[in-house]
């Protein structure tokens, strides 16, 4: 089983003048962030300084990819978009963050994709398809984010991808492994035990328990941090800390090839 | 003296259901595109729409960043950016379309700039220079389309970039190399006869006539083509018969390396 | 049986350097204009434009709201969006294009919602409802054109909205008034004899021929003319002499009230 | 000489997700609210809450239009635009915040220019008369706040605008009136107690003290208040303080005419 795991976080969201999130006391807590790509947050001064400020602590970085919708953050859900034309948008915004980081000396090492599109693609195959698609195409040595048991996973798997499982310490799981939906009872977990409990369970069992209390068989990669949660970085310490105390590794799940 | 010159024109520049320019019918004209970023025009499926018609044909790409102006077209002088914050912004285009055109085996092998930026980064040594390591960040052997007796041409080759000089076959030149302003009497040359006595002075003799009298020195390495103006292709169309009954070679000044 | 019939166009849909259909041959062809309000399309200066092309032509202007989509003009479909959020939307829309017509002396008199909107506010009770809201918010004397037997027109007639109906020439119909979805074969009428047809079936008439052989009955108030099809203004001109032949009073179904 | 004073800031500068300012606070310390209108930030949502906020309170509201450009928060000075084109940008925006307002029965009683546009206008007579005209053409009754010395009351007063002043509690001026820039040592006024009798100053003795130690006569009307400042609101407090222990009436300068 698991005794290793990484937390990652989505940073860099900031546009402009518009602040979105505490990136720098997000970063002293992660060992991956994943770089917002401009179509729902960042621009390319704050996409410049995530990466550099990951690269100071030695914190992996990879591409957040979105529907290209900065009004919406990423968070409506868009269709009727053609799958070719959501491929080529996501080529240009994972090119541009990795095409910024290797100026940088700190290349990316994986995409994580965004918010509704990341739903969206967790449950339909051609967008799952899509998204695969477009990682390859930009670099096969890149490491795909999934959800288990999602439409997303057995694209990118595949298509040949490296792929490492997310999951979250504060959303149950429903029998099939998806999540539940926000709309119904209990689907956020506030209490920080249970929240923990959780946590070990995936990481160190390798199983998610579920509502209806089933455990399902999952290999845990990175435990998903959230940054724009009111009092993210106390919530993000108290999970290291149940992390640490039951002997589990907290690291990267890759780091950049350096040449 | 060059009997050989390249043929640019700027493209790619459509936005979503906003068509501009009529790009297949110059992509058979040209020898160089300049495919726009997604600033100031160009959505990531026209970009790569524009990469794959010239690999097509043959003809080279380069990036064509702007300032962040879908508006105004990245025609409005902008100023009151701070210079990282521009350079971010340069890099970040640069590294959209770049890893775009790798992703499509036709990678690009120029720069050059759009617009109120290039005009502006003509002038002023900061802009230049901000320029000039924007590209150098992303890939020190891209090369730099320059103006003659620029700014910009100066600080490419302060940063050891490779630089070609534009030059302009309806625009009138000063004394001092720089260009009428349009504002002024006599900038545009709307003749197509003087058009071509100008090219192929540039081109065959190496010197630039001025609106005072004189001939400036230049080493033409591509000449710039309008797809925007009305009957563009059979401008284009009558510049390419004159040079080729003077003999000049028509050719990119660099293709993809392909590995 | 209506004699009379108004024909509607979309337009002002271009945005800064970019430009979408040919406004000005529209506007000589039409009795009223939808005029885009900057979310999908269409900037001031083109708003204003647009209204005093039409004012000096006697033409009825209206507010034509989007999704805020600019690269998708407004086609793609947007769901998660808070209701009351879209309403704040429609209204800011309805009262930029509403403050500019009054500036210039040609006050609208009519709203329509486009693309992805219009579509789904047909068949969404929620959505219908939310459009009809705002469009009372601003000015509740302002019609609101709607498709036949849709929930956007029994939403405008529950909040007390005056309604036009509008028809289209080139669509075929299902036996539940609503259209042929484009997907399906048939969607589309080419053939101009049948279209001109159509047309005065519902306006002479008062009945909607169904794919299934039914006459639906309908008070159609304004038929709907494509700008952006090639060969729009032939195809406008060749359905305002079949009607005319046929006796039919082409007119606006509002126009300004000045004071 | 004035014993009364109105208080203004900025306010509905958010985006989306996209946070700026406290402006739940501010509003409980202003008279007057000075709303953004979309172009710089704001969008419906916020435009309309703000406005509520202000209703809730007795505050009145004003548009505060801007460059188009929200990357750059409109703060980045663009020049090139024609002059009918900025017009019309004013027009819209204006309309757009005016009509929100009125729909919620709590209509805009003047507009102040956001940013570089403001700074540009109160130095450039073509900037100033375009302002000027832009708020006459949605209504002419509306007040434009504007520095005093400037450009920009010059041309609103040729315009038969009804005028206020705005002045800073914490810029210094120059004996011209105008701010001495930020670049420019001594520009902002960091001690709260200089500040006080700075205002007292302006507001009780109608005299701005310069750099140059003259006192310059003005007619205070409204005081800006900074919202994006650390500390905004204690400082807006302490102001309010010092104004009232001086026996100075805080009130709007206007209020909606409601019917």
């Amino acid at each position: 089983m698991a005794r290793r795991i990484d937390l990652n976080c989505d940073m860099g969201e900031s546009f402009g003048a518009f602040t979105v999130g505490d990136d720098a006391a997000m970063l002293d807590l992660v060992t991956s962030a994943n770089v917002a790509c401009g179509f729902h947050g960042g621009d390319p001064s704050v996409i410049r300084a995530t990466i550099l400020g990951a690269k100071a602590r030695g914190v992996a970085v990879g591409a957040h990819p979105s529907f290209m919708d900065l009004y919406g953050f990423g968070r409506r859900r868009i269709s009727g978009e053609r799958p070719e034309d959501l491929e080529a948008q996501l080529i240009y915004q994972i090119a541009a963050v990795a095409g910024m980081a290797a100026s940088l000396g700190w290349p990316i090492s994986h995409v994580k994709t965004h918010g509704a599109l990341n739903n969206m693609a967790a449950e339909d195959a051609t967008l799952a398809a899509v998204c695969a698609r477009a990682v390859k195409a930009v670099d096969p040595k890149l490491v795909l984010v999934v959800p288990p048991y999602s439409e997303a996973m057995r694209a990118a798997e595949a298509a040949g991808l490296a792929t490492v499982c997310e999951v979250f310490a504060d959303r149950a799981y429903l029998d099939d492994g998806r999540l539940v939906p926000r709309s119904a009872p209990g689907a956020v977990i506030h209490d920080p035990q249970a929240s923990a409990a959780q946590v070990l369970s995936m990481v160190t069992e390798g199983a998610i328990p579920t509502v209806g209390g089933k455990r399902l068989a999952v290999e845990a990669g990175t435990l998903c941090i959230h940054g724009d949660t009111p009092g993210a970085p106390a919530i993000a310490r108290a999970l290291r800390a149940a992390l640490e105390a039951a002997g589990v590794d907290i690291a990267p799940f890759a780091l950049p090839h350096l040449s």
